[in-house]
């Protein structure tokens, strides 16, 4: 799409230079067994609420642990606050990326790649920008909700192996960039946690909103559902410099009056968000780069694994338009049609997720974020 | 305790080059502005089982997300796996420490303390450990079990701040090692998570095992209900080399016929775990260390949160009595007869926990384990 607008001449050009800046990133990002130089790496949980239950608490009568039958008047519980883990490398760069995961995964998604080569988290550390890893409230290590929950195991390896795109099961589809070694597939379906409470938006966006509110001005990378978070975020925080989403759901958040028309997916009807135009400005004043895998038809599909990719990446393509129109900075790349194949709903821990990085890379290069 | 068996003048002299120790170590450890230089990080899952459902499935009629009425048919789910967290830094020391959190917790134990220090993990990796951080399976990132279960939500930070000996609620101990600022007691209650799925010890202790058996040799540190956890682990795999306890619960394993009779706990009555004696003797081949801290009274209290540790210290030292009867090598400390005071159920992360953490590197050195 992007690339349709530029030249044929001046597109082969920038075509040699990213392979060119590719190539050199790559051999410095693969020397996986080099020196990391951190100044400083901790966690904290951010945000939350505090629920505070009537009564008198009696630390000598209600003091012991009863498991069975608590008595829990006049006692507090601290919950829906996420949890960061963080690392500055020496020297950092100015503005740190932040990195939240999408649904039912959690940091890993940024750690070590299924196959077990560097991810997000170390690959950007050792271009020295400060990483920020979050659990999202109620997932993880952000796991105290205020609302009870009912967690009922489904078997959905299959399912998600599908949606997830790695191929239509039991084959993965031709030339995808995921390891064929069955200990990756093992550790990718390892790589999830459930929902510790009902999902809720709005608590996962308070606590992401709070996370900048304490360090600052910074990067946020999205994934998936969180891309749909991220937009809502950034509304609520100016601290939030750039959005980098990879594979956004259809989550898009429009201006109102200018929502395209309900998206339809597999007989679901799914009506577009909308904002106060006003409200909406904010998200035409940071650069925005969202990037899309492979595998996505450009016409309906009868493979629900791929028919919601192409509704969301054909929505993604109106919201980018919109935006843009008021004056904007979205970037929207479709990974093949500038000739990266074979990537997942997971670019960033593909097997060629150096080669991803380093269009992050360069993106942030030339928005002047690095 | 263990003091009382060493001559006065002998003492005195252990006293002051201990303190000549913490002191240099100390000073290193608190440049935590120091660059800190790692050689490799990441994270896995490791150990799980695998559930596989009767059927087929069809990734066309059952690959749509329906959270509803999912189809589970002919579709699998990895469970019961531990997640682990792990660096090594530059010029690493031979064996690693895999540290263990305890009841509730998870890997942030080791981390960033409640008052925003390093803990352990940082710690130690400046002291040229690697280090491996467990989630154990069904908490926090090891957050999937094949067993259903309803996590409600119960309002318990005054009782845990009594069983953790902060205090009793609402007032600290006089000399306590937690900080007075508000927003340490604030981290402290959020750094906990639920059982996402029944307790089970055998699924930990296995999936523990699993992690010695791809990491090979190290040396295990647990808390609290991972002491317990931690004796059982040892049994079965021969590569923990040592095994660092701080404030176990009182689940320690006895050889048959030489348990202590029932532990009596509030009206509750305990039975000592036994096991066979030629398995019993796998502890009594390497060093264990164990740590509790202060505010456990000698005589029996109406205070539970106090009283529960009474009772475990002292099934603790008769423990330590029967390991080393059989030719083990149990060290167990009590900090305040050592002269270090205030500590919580938590010596690792309170306020002086670089000197609880000079007491270990002094006992690696004494073992040959550093």
């Amino acid at each position: 799409m992007l690339i349709s607008k530029i030249p044929r001449k001046i597109y082969f050009v920038l075509l040699i230079a990213s392979v060119f800046v590719a190539g050199c990133a790559s051999n410095k990002a693969s020397t996986d067994a080099g020196q990391l130089v951190l100044r400083q790496q901790g966690s904290f949980a951010v945000g939350g609420t505090l629920v505070t239950n009537p009564g008198t608490f009696d630390p000598i009568k209600d003091g012991a642990y009863n498991p069975v039958n608590p008595s829990t008047a006049g006692q507090t519980l601290h919950v829906d606050h996420a949890y960061v883990f963080y690392q500055v490398p020496e020297r950092p760069r100015k503005l740190p990326l932040v990195f939240w995961h999408g649904h039912g995964q959690f940091t890993k998604t940024w750690e070590t790649t299924p196959d077990g080569r560097e991810g997000f988290q170390t690959i950007f550390l050792r271009r020295r920008f400060p990483v920020y890893l979050i659990d999202q409230p109620r997932r993880g290590h952000g796991g105290k909700s205020p609302e009870p929950v009912n967690i009922a195991p489904t078997a959905d390896d299959q399912l998600w192996f599908g949606i997830f795109r790695l191929g239509v099961w039991p084959d993965f589809y031709p030339g995808v960039q995921f390891s064929k070694d069955p200990e990756a597939l093992n550790q990718f379906f390892r790589q999830t946690a459930p929902n510790i409470g009902p999902y809720n938006p709005e608590v996962n966006t308070n606590a992401v909103s709070e996370l900048f509110n304490k360090i600052g001005a910074g990067i946020l990378l999205t994934h998936s559902q969180s891309g749909g978070l991220g937009w809502r975020t950034a509304l609520k925080n100016s601290r939030i410099k750039a959005i980098i989403s990879y594979e956004p759901g259809g989550d898009f958040v429009f201006p109102e009056g200018e929502a395209p028309d309900s998206i339809v997916l597999g007989g679901r009807v799914i009506k577009p968000a909308t904002v106060p135009l006003p409200e909406f400005w904010q998200l035409t004043k940071i650069p925005i780069a969202i990037y899309y895998g492979d595998n996505i038809p450009d016409s309906p599909s009868t493979n629900p694994g791929q028919e919601q990719w192409r509704v969301f990446l054909a929505v993604a393509r109106k919201w980018r338009d919109v935006v843009n129109k008021h004056g904007g900075d979205v970037t929207l790349v479709h990974l093949p049609e500038i000739g990266i194949h074979g990537n997942t709903h997971f670019p960033f821990s593909d097997l060629n997720n150096v080669q991803i990085a380093d269009l992050l890379s360069k993106f942030l290069k030339e928005k002047g974020l690095d």
